[in-house]
């Protein structure tokens, strides 16, 4: 795979416009692969890290895998979010630990199923977004990866689902529910299934994924996330606000980096061509 | 055991402090049960009831039992909250569905582990907070049936614990958040743990709880419990805020009924002598 970004200046933004399209394109999983080898430049030694879970974060995972073989990072602890993530870091000989023993991360890495403008996120589809919530929720930086397929500009803008976990214990009653909160938002709500049984998805939690579809923007997402949290059957939803402190975005012309600053929103954009 | 209160009328307050000591003293599980089947007089044939958990609950669900057998109810439908409840429930012969079939409840009777001056309750002191809280959440009417000694002044003032259900992944950083959440109440957060073995205690939905010993009134508690349910590891706190519209509190000397109207407090309030 090219990858020829590694090493490229930082350029100005009005050449990523003008510049002529690359001599070919790269597929989504590279796109991936390039934000996330470009995550783990983030990565030093002695680090606490959260490792993420999904297709992109599995990228940066083998990176530091690679890095850590080559003598080029040491001392690494990783935090993994899901019994998947934990198989893939073990089988590349990165020492894990867990939130019990090292409460405060210095970073984690990992996608996303969508970006908003505010870069909040939709994080589950995967089935991870409660382990996930919990480590990346005590990072110093929090850097999330995506190709530019995942920028939307409302959560659920994608018309792809934003998943909730909730107790197997009457879960329709809870489907029921967290329909009928979001009327307006013309939801619907769908329990999630296993293609190849029609078995309920069960998390690494013992619990179920309910994926929610908006056909309109739901407005205010803290108030939206306590509303769902407040329903006694649900556990963690995948909405992500406010906690991503990095975005990188793979694009077909290049990467292009935000900083966030707290609630006040995006701060600082940045981009390198390929 | 004596059910002179029962056919009683309605007596005039003052008098309730003016009378003389009944000539002997009720036990704490007589005067739940006094409680109990005071309450079980809210149900009527044909209702869908919500089936408390624990030892006063147990007895408002007996004295339905007994009333079926008897002829005196019919066509009752039973949600339990708890697999100990479902278990008594079906020994006595009451017909159970669960909240996916009836989504919508006539009536809950249930005891409370504590209940503060605006009708607030604490309850999971017996483990199953979770589907007492789903169940009760959408009853049209929740009596809550008590003996006087779980009258508090404010939530926690009992001493004991206001319990909070957990994911058992890293249950430990979980316990530790929720402590310094309450860091000026003077929080103490412990696992439960069975006597027997010290193992964890696991409730039917396979999570653990942490129970919260206060020193202090937390204040506003509708905020105390978001604060909660935003931690990714928390399922579901032990306060059932303004839920209970009923109230019946067994005493020494009567029973003591009020009815909750709403976030505005409590109103109207009358008393029984013994």
């Amino acid at each position: 795979m090219a990858l020829a970004y590694l090493g490229l200046k930082k350029p100005d933004p009005a050449a990523v416009i003008s510049s002529p399209p690359p001599p070919f394109k790269f597929t989504q999983d590279e796109l991936k692969k390039i934000a996330a080898y470009k995550a783990v430049e983030y990565v030093e030694s002695g680090m606490v890290l959260g490792l993420g879970t999904g297709s992109t974060a599995k990228h940066a995972i083998d990176r530091i895998g690679e890095l850590l073989r080559e003598g080029k990072l040491a001392d690494i602890i990783g935090i993994p979010t899901s019994t998947q993530t934990h198989e893939q870091a073990s089988s590349l000989g990165i020492p894990l630990s867990d939130l019990d023993t090292h409460p405060v991360l210095d970073l984690a890495i990992d996608g996303a199923d969508e970006v908003d403008p505010d870069m909040n996120l939709v994080k589950g589809r995967g089935g991870s977004l409660l382990r996930e919530k919990m480590i990346e929720g005590c990072c110093r930086k929090f850097v999330v990866i995506v190709d530019e397929s995942k920028l939307v500009d409302y959560v659920g803008g994608s018309g792809l689902a934003v998943p909730v976990e909730v107790v197997p214990f009457c879960w329709k009653f809870t489907a029921q529910k967290l329909k009928s909160l979001f009327e307006e938002g013309g939801c619907v709500a769908k329990l999630r299934v296993l293609p190849e049984n029609g078995e309920p998805f069960v998390t690494d939690n013992g619990n179920f994924i309910i994926d929610l579809y908006f056909k309109r923007d739901i407005g205010d997402l803290r108030a939206a996330g306590d509303a769902m949290l407040r329903l006694a059957g649900v556990v963690e939803h995948g909405m992500f606000i406010d906690m991503a402190t990095t975005l990188i975005v793979a694009g077909s012309f290049g990467l292009t980096f935000q900083l966030h600053q707290g609630s006040s929103g995006t701060v600082k954009s940045s981009n390198e061509v390929f």
